[in-house]
């Protein structure tokens, strides 16, 4: 539109500038790991033991969920389908590879290298889509060269915050309900925050659906659905505990679902469905189970748990958002801190109770697997007498349920301090001068930064002329052809 | 609209009721398989070989297949994209979740409980394909309240119906043409019969597709298309049936879509193609080789059969559809009956005729596994001599080919039977007051329970005034420009 | 549209005749492969050690980009979005059911019969991407009955090119740089070579796109995007070499999708970005790696790969393309030639590179696994020693890596001769009388081969008389609004 969101410089200098770091830091630390490593295959290794046939699939479900998934979610407004789609795709393929590098050198790295393979992939995708929740918040007010910034920040960010609370606090946290979910979601309302436009508290012209933008965006929804369980279950100890991840996964979203729809029946003035609703609110469930989504915590309360979730979740839509918006200043454009916040609370509580509800009588010695704290450390006899039961199991710190619990709690409140303070110093580099961040009326329009087609802003010609009175009338017509 | 069909109190109500129940039985009844139960993990189990590695491949691409397939077919038309989709959503959610409590009843109940694993889940979504297959007879003319009594009823009906079949019968239906197509259709056809609307056999104004709800609806019948080899080999027995299965169902699928596209063009008044063929047609070939998918039928009879179910299902959209809702009382909306009702009676015999015609010659010792109850029955000697060969064959009944093949014809009988019968029943119950069932008038028309975007009807506005003239006008303008 | 046109007889004429060649052809010569033949199946075989399990995967997710991906990126145009999509369909389909029988007869025929397994199906997959990127030159200018002639030719001249590269030149080419890529792509160059219309050069008033024929490409892409790590490894060796074939093809395309998007926004006359060049550059990293995918290139290279071939790829657009259409008569429609010739030109030297750089101290003893043609020959008693450390090594050839080089170099121009020859043919065979091929005005315009619905041009209305003053004005009420 006008020079200051032109990206003709700006975007091709930052993207040259990042890939000769990536191109730099890859020369110099990447290398393969074992399993896809020629040199290291022999007579003793057996090519479909290759760690590839376990993590390949829950990869490409998640390939799925990020750039499809997300990608027609964030679609669902009439006049920003392109952004949304495309600077999803944009911002999650940096966001992936750049989070190869920062999760591999706190995760990956030894012998003075980073070691790739399909499981740092599988985890980049965790990274990436921590950057994506976190850009729900501020979806339609910046521009790919703020977004570009915000993932720049927030992987590194968030690659400490993980690697602090796995290695120093050591949480149950399978389906990443804390260290994702809310991680993302404070890191985004934190930048939200930051980037407050008082004037689109009164609502933008542009911020609105069509019929064919809400069609796509549920297509995300069921995308993001379907391939839920392979989300939360990607990490988890191979066998029952992936198994039961699955299936936790799978009731909780079941029974979201069906509460979002009568939900959404019920606060609709007219007694009709609110499609905005069965886009965001039927996915809650998927996060509320998470932090106890590979515990023995019975169907019935992965049961209660999505409808739990998508209760907080709902409301949270209809009070909170608003009020966060009018009164804090935290504009949370899709609503992030209802889908992931409200719901990553229940779902962290819950796993505290999971946590310290959890006897060998329910899991029998693989209890010191899962909760993995809880194992006897190096040299008690217990370990030794355990893995002579479970083998592989490592030992552990020998901590109580109680003091497990603590430790989640203190996780829970220093991933949340991180992200926020994580997401305000990132949404002030994000206000730097030359980020093309567009007005507050340039907002939610992809022509500021698509050639766009000619039928791009047609329908509207049409669509405010007519009154109420005279849709009548041609639905009326309507029937009689 | 009106106050008969807001479903403000309706929806809540019934959802909150079906909650509870579920929460009860949930609580009282499901508990964890063995593959997914901690506590029977230990040093002899091997974690991948966990059950979830083998059933959850398939588990997902049915999801695919449920949610975005079935969801995109049914957003087929213009003004009712939202409800087809996102009832689709909504019914086949409540049909899962309550399929699990009632297969689990009668497959997976032992010791006091049902027992849960991602095997159940699959065959929960058998039994939810059921239930939305059934929708398409009544699609667009029932209400989210009438589709929740709709499954609510029919799931039962059909695990007792599949219970029955199974035990008492004993069949081979590894496609699930008996059990699942078949008794969807007439399920469907029987509900249909009962909801019986006059005034819509002249048509409906809003009984329209358009350009982009018949692009949508072509993508769900690519995603069908795409993993129907995994849905009609998922429930097979493991390895060369399974392979055998996918293949079969790959190239039935495969010289059904090119018959349709001859078809459709072959009696097109303008040598055209109709969308509508290529939507559901093509898809004929899948149900057609469902029966004997699994069986030694070689491939160029999956290729045949492909071709035959095609032909069946173009003429019965032609001739069949309209004889019935005229003269029959039977308003297939989507043509069920065509696609899984006229294919499946082919289905059936071609299975009957594959059963007669299996010999040792052919299949080796391993058809006393596929053929399961001509197995020799417990005690007999040749039961120990064939177990050497196959490990792990289950004693069987010691049926003849022919006696097999009376019971096949037996259960194609008694399904269609108890499925009419079922869904006679089940429309009585949807026709109940307070079901929120709209108008004919109201019928096929998103507006009667959704918040529609502003733009939703506004194309009608040009449409109509526009005679075929001012097209060619305002054609010839649009290529000089 | 008229007589010369119409699909009636035409197409249902040379389906049957096709049908009733197959049928003959699959009677007389398809039978199962070992691992789908019950016969074969005894206590020594176990059935979750059939090759179903390593296959089916990958091929499922070829099933998604060929029928998905491919449908959805083809039906960009604005008024040919039915013709791409169910073109590319039809074509798909009936190009794998005849690739079968002919890849079956020069590579899975012995015994007097071709064996069929999912195998057979993956490889005939590969021969379907072919013929549809071949499709990709013709879009818009083609009936259905030229694209399956086209098809009907394509895949017998590829198997046999195929067949005559693997078979006497022996290859490096796990990817299919330069059998897919590079064939598809101077066949199809070949065709719009011989179709050549003068008069399409001065564009075509259909030639355009609309906001949702844009979004619905961009999904084509993300499908493809997502599934090509499958595409390009489903053919290596399992193992290692797979799982660096997997991790390469993510990383090319990662750094070929934020580079085409800084050069999208760079050569933008007013810096925006352009969607058809994140429809196609973003994908050119993902042929670029192609023909050294599985060696150990390290990641850095895949890296470097991924940008080398999308710049390639974008300047081809920019101005190869248009050259290529004025003064050579090659009129490529979708840039095949950007984003298969270039990048797999590029491919292919890297390829070479890589052989070149190849030692045994880079990659062990498994280097004589991945360079098979460079294994000792049988007898040579290094042979035996290799064998002790890689159980299963083949006899190779006993070619240096220079020799080696060299038939890679011979492979790429005798497979860019035999497919330009041969693409030559077969658009001569498609200007014979009776194919209904298009006049240039109908081009484009999916109404010339379907029924379309009545809002099929209802856009143009509006579309035309608006000048952009008005545009401007109508946006600003747009925003009182």
């Amino acid at each position: 539109m006008n020079a200051s969101t032109s990206l003709k410089v700006r975007l091709p200098v930052l993207v040259l500038v990042l890939e000769v770091v990536i191109l730099v830091l890859y020369a110099a630390f990447v290398t393969y790991d074992d399993n896809a490593n020629a040199k290291l295959q022999n007579n003793e290794t057996k090519p479909m033991e290759n760690s590839l046939y376990r993590d390949y699939p829950y990869f490409a479900d998640v390939q799925v969920m990020i750039f499809i998934g997300f990608g027609c979610l964030l679609a669902f407004f009439r006049f920003y389908g392109f952004s949304g789609m495309v600077f999803n795709f944009l911002t999650a393929t940096f966001a992936i590879q750049w989070a190869i590098l920062m999760q591999g050198f706190f995760q990956f790295y030894y012998d003075g290298k980073i070691h790739l393979g399909v499981i740092n992939l599988l985890n980049a995708e965790f990274a990436c889509a921590v950057v994506l929740i976190s850009f729900g918040a501020v979806l339609g007010k910046t521009s790919p060269v703020q977004l570009l910034v915000m993932a720049l920040l927030e992987v590194p960010i968030f690659a400490v915050t993980e690697w602090a609370v796995l290695k120093y606090i050591r949480i149950n946290d399978a389906g990443g309900t804390i260290l994702i979910h809310l991680f993302a979601c404070y890191f985004g309302l934190g930048v939200t925050f930051v980037l407050y436009r008082p004037s689109l508290n009164d609502g933008h012209a542009k911020e609105t659906t069509s019929y064919h933008s809400d069609i796509l965006s549920v297509m995300g929804t069921l995308f993001l659905w379907v391939f839920w369980p392979s989300f939360n279950s990607a990490l988890t100890f191979k066998g029952d505990d992936q198994h039961r991840a699955i299936l936790h996964t799978f009731i909780g979203l079941s029974s979201s679902t069906i509460t979002a729809f009568a939900l959404s029946a019920m606060f609709n003035k007219r007694g009709k469905l609110t499609m905005a609703d069965i886009q965001n609110v039927t996915l809650a469930g998927g996060v509320t189970v998470g932090a106890s989504v590979d515990m023995m915590i019975s169907p019935v309360a992965a049961y209660a748990l999505g409808i739990m979730g998508c209760t907080a979740c709902f409301f949270g839509y209809k009070y909170l958002t608003p009020f966060l918006a009018r009164h804090m200043r935290i504009q949370d454009q899709c609503g992030i801190h209802n889908l992931h916040g409200l719901t990553g609370l229940i779902s962290s509580t819950a796993g505290i109770c999971a946590i310290l509800l959890a006897t060998e009588e329910t899991y029998g010695p693989s209890m010191y697997q899962i909760f993995s704290h809880r194992a006897p450390p190096e040299g008690d006899p217990k370990l030794l007498e355990l893995q002579k039961l479970i083998p592989g199991l490592k030992p552990g710190l020998g901590r109580t349920a109680q003091e497990q619990a603590l430790y989640q709690v203190a996780a829970v409140f220093s991933t949340i301090a991180a992200s926020a303070v994580g997401g305000m110093l990132t949404g002030l580099a994000m206000t730097l001068p030359f980020m093309a961040s567009p007005t507050d009326k340039d907002c939610f329009d992809d022509e500021l930064f698509f050639d766009v087609p000619s039928d791009f802003d047609s329908v509207e010609v049409l669509k405010n002329p007519i009154s109420e009175d005279e849709k009548g009338q041609i639905k009326s017509m309507d029937i009689k052809v």
